[in-house]
């Protein structure tokens, strides 16, 4: 089947491409590990040229064979590759903002082969503490596309990670956004603070040390924070109460659960029920989220699928780069 | 002048030796990098044999020489040196803990000069979330010597560093105390997190970008925890508000101002009235915290001087390694 879109999600540590048929259906898929912090570096002949430009050697990997047997394709990208540290910087979008604004800011570089790259700017959110965001804002707008009518009502978009998102959205508007570097954090305290020192990693997921993790953050023991409760996890290891193996799913649940609770603090100054939720990400990732929510007293979550890809037809489809309504297929 | 004891200040990363005449006076002071996590290693002669033993070179280098000048002197050391991974373990005792008990529960070990080194003991607060010091305990007692009749009432003793302590006494005992890792969590993040990329390190101490993060943790934009606005050091980077200079002082009195917001908190749960408080600590530390206590609100706050030799001497007279009136001197 012919494609009408090649899709990127061109991160830091990651590139995956998609090739899309009519309505965002995926025809193709790759998971490269040329993100931008660790593009290919070997030089290569393209288009008959020898290049050693990292961008264009991963774009190449990524999809010039799909290029090549189909080379007017439009392309599409979002993340890290429109950072200043990317392919070309595609200045942030202010909030609100939404698939309109988004898809008529594309910037383009044009690769090598003569194809035109166009990547999604990022989203700012000018608050006093502001709050920047690249890749997530076209997750949040594929997710947006399919919630059933009403959903919207008291939503909160939840993007786990590194540094994990927490997206508000108002008929179809990104109108607000919080960051916590909650899965960073998480790295670099096991790999390079004490409490990684007596840590037991690589034995499968501990359900009650994570689960045991949240209580405390979310109980009136949290109520210290996280920069005190944190060394629980070596105490609770000195007086033999907490295993080494169970070290760091307690620490996770733990950084998890405060990372909700504070969320649940500043949410409730704006509304007394707690939102209903949608997750995007890591599958393993967002099982954990879904078990810290529970016992946090969110009352619904739900998993979002295939977001990105939806999100990057959605903007490709704003900015005219393919037609609304499927073409008729050659074949 | 004869001394009448040698107290040593023993912890992970350094060793202070101290020769205390009368009164805890100070004689002579050394400070080694031997901690006991860099310990030396080269073998040498000690009391006539050929020794490996990082302990037994590192006690030879701090304080030898005056054992050879004065071979009866008792020594005591405290900090990380009682640790399971010390020269001894020194089990720890439960709190309460007074000059009584800790002095009374010195672990010896016998050096290879045949002398006794007496280590203090740390202190454990089983509660639910339990808490362990070392070193800090000895600290704390030498303050409390030297404290104005009355100034015990609603007094916290604070003792910054890579792990902070905050530090209840009543009537000469350690009641209860807190811990916070703000100091190892800074060092972390600048060295292995993202908020480290975009640091310029090494400036002098910029009191406006650190007072900064002291208020925004302190203020309405903290409520939603370190976690999260830990990123505006990043964010604000991006946009312009602050240098690439001025992010470690503002991480720092974010940091900080974290710790104090939620010590503040839990504090009110116990007493309407902010504490009094006594700082122990690198001065330039102290200074830091000394600010953002006076910007968090907190009405009183004093330096304390000399407390580890100080606290060691009031160990060994409970201890019975000197007597308490001071000797005749022989010159």
């Amino acid at each position: 089947m012919l494609a009408q879109l090649i899709a990127l999600d061109w991160g830091t540590t990651s590139l995956r491409a998609y090739r899309l048929g009519p309505n965002a259906g995926v025809l193709d898929q790759r998971s490269l590990a040329s993100g931008i912090m660790q593009l290919p570096k070997a030089p290569r002949v393209i288009a008959g040229q020898l290049c050693a430009d990292g961008f264009e050697l991963a774009f190449d990997e990524a999809c010039g064979d799909w290029l090549d047997a189909q080379p007017g394709l439009p392309v599409i990208a979002c993340g890290m590759v429109g950072s200043a540290q990317g392919w070309r910087e595609a200045a942030y979008c202010d909030t609100p903002a939404n698939v309109a604004n988004l898809g008529t800011s594309l910037q383009t570089v044009r690769s090598l082969r003569g194809v035109d790259v166009h990547i999604v700017p990022g989203v700012i959110q000018r608050s006093r503490l502001p709050n920047v965001m690249r890749g997530e804002e076209t997750q949040v707008l594929g997710v947006l596309q399919n919630l059933p009518a009403g959903a919207g009502d008291n939503l909160l978009i939840g993007l786990p990670g590194s540094h994990s998102k927490w997206v508000e959205v108002v008929e179809g508007c990104i109108t607000h956004f919080d960051t916590f570097m909650t899965g960073e954090l998480f790295a670099v305290l096991s790999e390079h603070s004490i409490l990684g020192r007596t840590q037991q990693r690589g034995a499968a997921f501990d359900c009650a040390a994570f689960d045991r993790g949240v209580k405390v953050a979310s109980s009136a023991d949290g109520e210290i924070g996280p920069l005190s409760t944190l060394f629980s996890s070596r105490s609770l290891g000195l007086t033999g109460e907490l295993s080494a193996k169970q070290q760091p799913d307690y620490l996770s649940g733990l950084l998890i659960g405060h990372e909700l609770a504070a969320l649940a603090t500043v949410r409730r100054h704006h509304s007394a029920k707690l939102a209903s939720i949608v997750l995007i990400g890591n599958a393993q990732l967002c099982t954990r989220y879904q078990r810290a929510l529970a016992i946090c007293g969110f009352p619904h979550v739900a998993l979002a699928e295939q977001a990105t890809e939806r999100g990057l037809w959605q903007l490709a489809v704003a900015a005219g780069l393919i037609g609304k309504t499927a073409p008729v297929q050659p074949d």
